[in-house]
Formats: structure tokens, C-alpha cells, sequence
């Protein structure tokens, strides 16, 4: 199987993991870096992550413009993938979801923070990035052109996750377990901490330290490849796993 | 395969989602106008939608009554659906539901708004209709004849969505897609709005821009059809599908 | 098939009801009163209701006592049953179950009330036995003899629904399809007030004259049936439905 | 089938059990005692409880070295399963579990307690162990070596539950069983304290008399047996259950 098989089963998996956990529906996608080309990324055509199969993923370049002459229609929102591919060479796999455990976050002035080691893998902040304030506020609150792509991975900056308001969320991981794992437990956290701040006012995050230990995701590890082996076995997808590190 | 077979093709597959998804159980039904006659509208028997069939489909005239010798027992609440066809010329479906999430926004004085970007389409007001309001205490809140679902149909207005007090809600699409995934995104937005106030007493709803883009739908769109093919998918009804637009 | 035979059937249809619908869980019961001998009750031995077939249904005399030589262990709180059928000649079946949404109603002094439709059917006070009152805090809180059943028909009074403090509900219905439904919607009821009360400390139960008509149960309804049929096809035992009426 | 290949055929059933009722996911770990030697434990290999068999089971010594030349990884935490056998004889199956409705408990000043009947077995304290508290807020917050687990064991004391800051807990039961028990009932117990404490700030919980009795559990009882079967049949490996007792 060549890198670029490999990778596309791959995203096949991120796409059935994704939609079985109930972090996407219809909607939302999972892209990957092309494993040989860093200029280009692997998408889906527009559909729902549950019926993506391996024919169903395109190629895009980094502003979104489809390689080739595949005419099936793309997701309008692949900009968020361009955008943050291109400022972010380590990054290697974006998620983009409208879970929505995390849009309460987005609409009030509470900041989303690490309450869980599990969720310290978000980093230390969690940043909203609200389209209105560059856009203004007659937009269809989509991602729809590469200027939108790059505004929100600016507010990404270095970090893993940004809340989009109203909207949802991007997660963007050094490889495709990362980003799904992002995914999975970012809903977690906000369920744990909206839970915990309906019992009282004075809640303790993870502590800086504990996030700096978190933060980092190590592919190798066994830890790892068992969660990626068993949102695959849920997802019915254990077929196309790849071999364990 | 005829219009009309088609239409009772699309509301089986439109009564199977909602089953699915959760946005009806025993009760709620949805209904669509007739295809060659705008005076009369097709909904099923009295049966649960998880197990309606094409053969439970039956034909009605706007004011409710069974169209033909048809003896099977009807739903109580179609004046409901008549009501809006009745008053609402460009309303080609209608939904109805006790989805349990939007029911506290009928009991309190805090109205539900727009909150996300697929919360836009619900429209800038969703009122509420009390029954008691016109009809008094001592109804059984149902909507069961003619005055009931005009009286309905004019709190509407010319919104997508009116509350029902105590009761559930209606929703009014363009075509039965649209209808469905109000009924499907409204619960959604109810559930976001209800746990961003349990964080704060300022929360930020779209805005009336974003709204007026947001409310528009389009039935030919890649991203309408996307959903209702994974949502047929997860009802086990692929095999009813229509053609792709 | 005997008068018997059809209500053990019933019987048997109500535990997987009650299983599907997440109001039992391995505990947790529900009987019917014996169709030709009054001063007995049908209930299961002691079985989670998702297992329950026709032969684990065994018969007590109203004080608990088992008819027969019948040697397998019963329910340790089958006079919950009992107590209520001596008091209740009007009352053909009971559930009691430990469903967790009514739970935080016996342990705060707020009351729960009817806010919706279905809720109605409750009544229009929904009384809390706790055990402590008359028994003191030493007990295990099971009801476990005949005088803690009469004890909690007595709470009970005329109604249908009795919460238990920091232990569940005991529902009473004329049939089983009545005492099974009463037991679904009661914790869909407790939801919507509580998220209700997360809204404002000012929510809008149903009024006296709604509950008044909407307390009312009428077996012979085709909306009845419709339930009845769905619930039963979710349950998986479409199978053992006795005719529709 | 001896001692041990009983044991080893509970602790799949246990697996599964916690996996098919969300007690664990991908991550999260059950053992017991070596049947035949107090001194060594059973526990799988590094993998998620809802995919693992007979054959993932290794044996550790208390201080959590492997026995034997089994060279597959294990789960890095194995040391909260041995610090608490090493201080509690009297205890022969350990869970852990990252429950997300308990960790809002860890995260604020309230103090979780028995709110139902079958929270009594909890005991009447739950305490919150903080690895902060001796190892500084450095670590990942795991517990990977001897002190780690020791230090555990300390602050559960002669409990059957402590909390873990920002992480989840451990529980401890005289046999596989009531280990289970108590890792359901934990989370169920937490979601109605929670609930309560919307509605109200005073809230009830058991009277330490109820919690007294409640908290004695008796493995030959058929109402611990009754559970046991229910989730098993649940989570699909009724085939593997013992018999009754």
C-alpha cells in the first residue's frame, strides 16, 4: 500500500470515527496534508462524514482550488483546512465540527479551558474567533474563501483549537489521530466544565504545568494507537486500520 | 414514478428521519401539500412515524377532512397542517412535534432566538402560541378543529416556526427537506441556548444580518441534499431516495 | 388465547417497554392485577424487566405472599404492588421504577408539576412518600413489607403517581398500557422543569382545567393503541400485541 | 474450569460491562485479585476494555511489575490497582474509570454524596485525591509508579470510592461485582445530585443510618446477581457468565 493509500484510508477511518462519536452529522469534515505533496491537502467531496469512502476524497491545493479535473462538488468550507495548512507546517490534519457542547463558549464571555488531563492536550488557551470582526456581521458565518481561511487560522496562531462563534469548531493536529482525538475530547471538557460551573462559581483548571505535560501527543505511543483502534472498532472501520506502532 | 408517488415516497423517508433523529416518538407527524393539488395535503393515519409506510399515507382537504372513503382513523391534530396551507401559500410542508428540548421556552418568558449559523434558519422571532390564549383552560391543548390551527396558522405568521405552549411546535417548510431540518436544528439551538445561559445572563445570538442570509434556503444546493441523504441513511431508507439535484 | 394468557402476555410486553425506554434498568418492576381473581397480582420473579419472559411471571396474594409452590426468589418490593391494589380497587396495574430525572424532586422541596400535554395525565399534585417519615432513617429504603406498602398507598391517596424519596416512582394506571405510559412521560415531564427552572424562576405548569382533561386516559383510543404499538415495535416484541381495539 | 480461568472469564464480563454502560471508552481499567495469590493481581494489556478477551489478561505484582516474560505493553496506571490492594486486604477488584459526571465533584468545593438508595453503597464520604497535593502541579496527572499509587490508596482510606482531581476515580469492591456496581452507580448518583442542585440549594442527601445499610453489599443476594446477568446480556457476553449463585 503506497503513503498515499495509507493516508487515504486513514481519512477514511477519521471520517466514521468522527461521525460515530456524534462530533460531526451531516455536516463537518476531516481533511489530511497530501503525504507526499505539503502544497496539497486530501478532502472529501461534499458529504456526510457516516457515507465518506475512499473514492469520495479529492485533492485540493493550499487556497482551495480542486487538483485536477474532479467536477464533484466540494465542501464550501474547505477554506478552513487551506488556511491553516498554510501557516502551520507542523500541522498535518484538521478538523472541522459543529459539536455543540462547545458553542455556548463562543456565545458569552466564559472562557473554554483544560479541566481534564484528557483535555489538556488543548493547550493552555482556547481562542474564539468570531467572523463578524473582520467580515462584519452579514455573512452566512461561513468559511466560503481563502481570506476567511486565513483570518481564522490566525486566531488559531500556534495553538490546536479555535472555537468558531455560532458556528462550531477547528481542531488541528500533527497528524490525523491527533486531530480526531482533539475532536473527541474537546466536547468532553465543555460538558465538564459547563457541569461545574452549574455547582459553583469557583472551578479549578488544570494547572499550567499539568497542560505544559499534556499538550504534547506522542503518535508512538501505546496510549495512542488503543483509543484509535477502538473508535475504529465502533465505528465499524477496523477493516482499514493500518498495522500498530 | 409518478409525482404523487414520489411525494409519498419523500414523506415516508421525511417521517423515518424524524423518528430517527429523535424529533418525534409515539406522537408528532409531518405532512406535505399535495403535488397536483394545493388544496388538499397527504399525512398518514394515526401511526407512529417510526412505522408509517407508504400505504399509510391519506389525502386531505385543508380544513381537515379525509378526502374519499377513507376510514382508517385519522390524526387528531391535522388542522394543524391545514391551518398553514390554509394561510400560507408558499408553505408546501409542515412538521409537528413535542421535541422536549424546545418546551421550557414556551413555560418561561425567555424567548428562544437564533443562536448558531444552522440555528439562522429558524427566522429573526420564533413566537409562541398559546392555546389558552384564545380558547381558554380548559382545552386539552390540542389542535383539533378548523379554529384551532387558524388561530395556529396566525401566530405564525409569515415565520418558519411557532411554539406551542405546553405542547411541542409546528414548522413550515418550502418543501418537505426544509421542513425536516427545521424540525431537526431547532431542538439543536434550543439545547446550545439553553446551556449558554446556565453559563451567563449575556449571551449573543446571531445577528440580524446573519440571520436574514442565514434564514434563506436552497433546495438545489449540494449541502441540502447532503444531509437529507445521511440523514435516510441513518433512518434505513436509502432505498427511498429520489435522484441527486 | 385465555383471558390469562392474554394479560401475561401484556405483561411481558410492558417490561421490555419499560426496559427500551431507559425507565428501568436492571431494577425495577411492573405488575398487573390478576384478570379473573382481584385479590391477586401478576409480576415477574425477581429478573430485570429487559429479560422478562412469560414464564418468570409468577402470582401473590395483595399481602405479597407467593400463590403456589412457586420457589423462585420474587422482588424484594413486590408490596409496593400490593399495597396499592388493596387501596386502588380502580387500579389494574403498577410500575416502580428508579428513574434519575424524578430524583432531584424528593430531595429538594420543589415541587413537580404537569408543563406539558402529556404530563397532564399525572394529575395535578404529585405527592413524595419518603420512607423516614413514618419509618425513620434507619430503614434501606426498599418497601419491603406490607405496612411500608400501605404506607405508600397512602401517599398515594386517589392519584396516579407517587415519587419516593431518594429511590424513584411508583405509578398506578387502570391498565397496563396506562401505568406504562404514566411511567414514560413522567421523567420526559421532570426534564422539561428542570431545564425550565435553569431558565427562569418563573415557568408556567399546565393549568387546573387542562390537567383536569388531560388526566383522563382512555383505552380505547387509536392515540392509546398508536404508543402502545410503537413502544412495543421499539422493544422488539411487535410479536406478542394483543389487537389493536 | 478452575479458580482462575473463572476469574479471568468475570474479569472480561466486567470489561465489557463497563465499556456497553459508558462507565470507560477508549481508556479507563478494571482488575482483580489473583484468585489463588493474594500478592499478584489481574489486568488486561494496554487496550480498551470494550475489545479485550481471556488472552489480554496479564498478572502484575502489587508494585506493578509484570509477571512472567509477557512482554505487551500494560496500561501505565496499573499502579492505582495495586497500591489499593497492597493497603486493603479486604478488597479483591479495583476500577478506574475518567466518568465524565463525576469530575465536575473533583473541580469545586462541593462535596459529592449518596443521594439514593443505591448511592448508599458509596459510603458516607467521597473524597477527592489530588496528585497535586504530594507530587506538585507538574505530573500528567497519572498514576505511574508505586508512590502514586500509594499515595491513592492513602486518601481512599477504608472507602470504596475516592475522586481524582481532573481525571475521574477509583473504585473498590470486595469482589469484581460490587466493583462494577459501584462504577455505575457513581455516575448515576452524580447526575442527580447535579440535577438537584439546579433546582435547589438545599438538597437531601441519604441520613447516614440509610447509608450504614446501604452500603453492605452481599454477593449471594439475587438482587446483585439480577444486575450482573441484566449487563451482561447488555453488553453481549452472556455466554461467559458463571452460574447463579
Amino acid at each position: 500500500m503506497s503513503d498515499l493509500q495509507r493516508s487515504i484510508s486513514d481519512l477514511v477511518i477519521a471520517n466514521r470515527i468522527l461521525a460515530n462519536q456524534n462530533v460531526v452529522d451531516a455536516y463537518g469534515h476531516v481533511s489530511m496534508r497530501h503525504p507526499t505533496n505539503p502544497e496539497h491537502f486530501l478532502l472529501s467531496r461534499s458529504r456526510s462524514p457516516e457515507l465518506v469512502d475512499q473514492g469520495d476524497i479529492m485533492e485540493f491545493t493550499l487556497d482551495g482550488k480542486v487538483v485536477g479535473d474532479d467536477r464533484r462538488p466540494p465542501y464550501l468550507e474547505r477554506f478552513i483546512h487551506g488556511g491553516i495548512y498554510e501557516s502551520r507546517p507542523d500541522i498535518n490534519s484538521v478538523v472541522h465540527s459543529h459539536a455543540e457542547e462547545i458553542l455556548p463558549f463562543g456565545l458569552t464571555d466564559v472562557a473554554l479551558k483544560p479541566m481534564m488531563h484528557v483535555g489538556g492536550l488543548l493547550g493552555p488557551t482556547i481562542p474564539v474567533w468570531d467572523i463578524a470582526e473582520k467580515f462584519g456581521d452579514e455573512t452566512n458565518l461561513l468559511v466560503v474563501n481563502p481570506d476567511h481561511g486565513r483570518d481564522l487560522a490566525k486566531r488559531l496562531g500556534q495553538g490546536k483549537i479555535t472555537l468558531m462563534r455560532g458556528h462550531g469548531f477547528a481542531a488541528a493536529g500533527m497528524d490525523v489521530q491527533e486531530a480526531v482525538r482533539l475532536s473527541i475530547y474537546l466536547p468532553v471538557n465543555a460538558r465538564v466544565m459547563t457541569a461545574a460551573m452549574g455547582l459553583s462559581d469557583h472551578i479549578k483548571a488544570l494547572a499550567p504545568g499539568e497542560i505544559e505535560i499534556r499538550r504534547l501527543y506522542n503518535p508512538k505511543a501505546s496510549e495512542s494507537w488503543r483509543a484509535w483502534e477502538y473508535w475504529a472498532g465502533r465505528a465499524g472501520v477496523s477493516d482499514l486500520l493500518g498495522p500498530a506502532p
